[in-house]
């Protein structure tokens, strides 16, 4: 999955517009054009793009009709902070066993109505606790990015110049051996090892096990 | 924070790269238009649209350079289902007695080095945290997509029509007044208490305190 291109997708608002009718059910052509005001020439245009990223499908219905649906279970996340800029894509997949659990409970709910009650009620029950989770990583990324801030003023007091205040600043977040730093920071080899055996020798950072990490 | 907005600027690979460099540090102009090899023009497009958008801010240093940072504190994100397609943005603030405790410690241990050992620590812990937390999201949104599967399934069965089963869908998620609910679904809120009278004769849905929700 191309995450970037992602962002480059949803990126448009008729293309999320269509997503959003899709997610409601599933739609064709004439139909999305219609809802959205916008000619079936560009609805097709958009339909393109989004089925060549996996994100809908087509199939044909029983009178030939084309309908497009929503193909995946993705989930992108973006943090934003003043020392962070990070993009997540991930599949999302139901455990076996978690199916099995909910496909069970829908089994012995006798009646549709009965059933659409229950699953109702679950359903709820499942978007608080994903929404408690949500409060819950904000509140993670507001920590992440006030001890960011702190490294950062404490590798500005360490460091002698620019090259180690960066190679210090990636090390906060884990070991890594020089060709990760060296590639990361875009500085040929030979001169990243010699950057490190400076901040090794200043008893700033320790090698072990071919990583270097801060001391 | 207009977040369909948000997600148009971050829909364009250069905003994202100059995202990602000022992720490590404050920068200039000529510094980002260099790094990234796009001309300084449309370096200063980019950062026109994202400094509206109070993404980043600027600022002059000591010589009268100035300078770029990013601004805000935000967390967006993406869950697309095939029945879902969510879009949320949040600000992202440290509560007041969470960064007590952070600066406590950190005033606590004795020489930069030994609390830039101490903060980075804390921040790999606080990132796998994060991490960890993903992982549970993922799993509750692959759960909400397979209880939505099921409702529609049922949904499918109890409606007698395209609109019965459009009102029974959004009611899944929540209670809503008649009013809401001919708003979401475009229809006139006359014909909408028409249908929800049909739906609630045949016991499908029940009405209480101004709201309708699943029987």
């Amino acid at each position: 999955m191309d995450m970037p291109y992602l962002l480059d997708i949803l990126g448009n608002e008729n293309r999320r517009n269509i997503l959003t009718l899709l997610s409601y059910r599933p739609c064709y052509v004439t139909e999305i054009s219609e809802e959205l005001g916008v000619a079936p020439k560009a609805i097709i245009d958009h339909l393109k793009i989004l089925e060549s990223a996996g994100l809908v499908v087509s199939y044909h219905d029983e009178q030939g009709r084309k309908y497009y649906e929503i193909a995946d279970n993705l989930r992108i996340e973006v943090s934003i902070s003043p020392l962070m800029f990070d993009v997540s894509v991930s599949r999302v997949e139901v455990r076996s066993e978690e199916q099995k659990t909910i496909r069970e409970r829908y089994a012995a709910t006798s009646g549709a109505l009965n059933a659409l009650k229950y699953m109702s009620d679950e359903l709820q029950r499942l978007n608080r606790s994903a929404m408690e989770l949500r409060e819950t990583q904000n509140s993670l990324q507001a920590m992440i990015s006030e001890v960011t801030g702190m490294c950062v003023e404490l590798i500005n007091q360490l460091a002698a110049d620019q090259i180690e205040a960066e190679i210090l600043y990636l090390l906060i977040r884990g070991p890594a051996s020089y060709e990760e730093l060296a590639d990361k920071l875009n500085i040929p080899e030979d001169e990243m090892k010699g950057e490190l055996a400076r901040l090794l020798k200043k008893g700033i950072v320790t090698y072990r096990k071919g990583l270097w990490s801060i001391k």
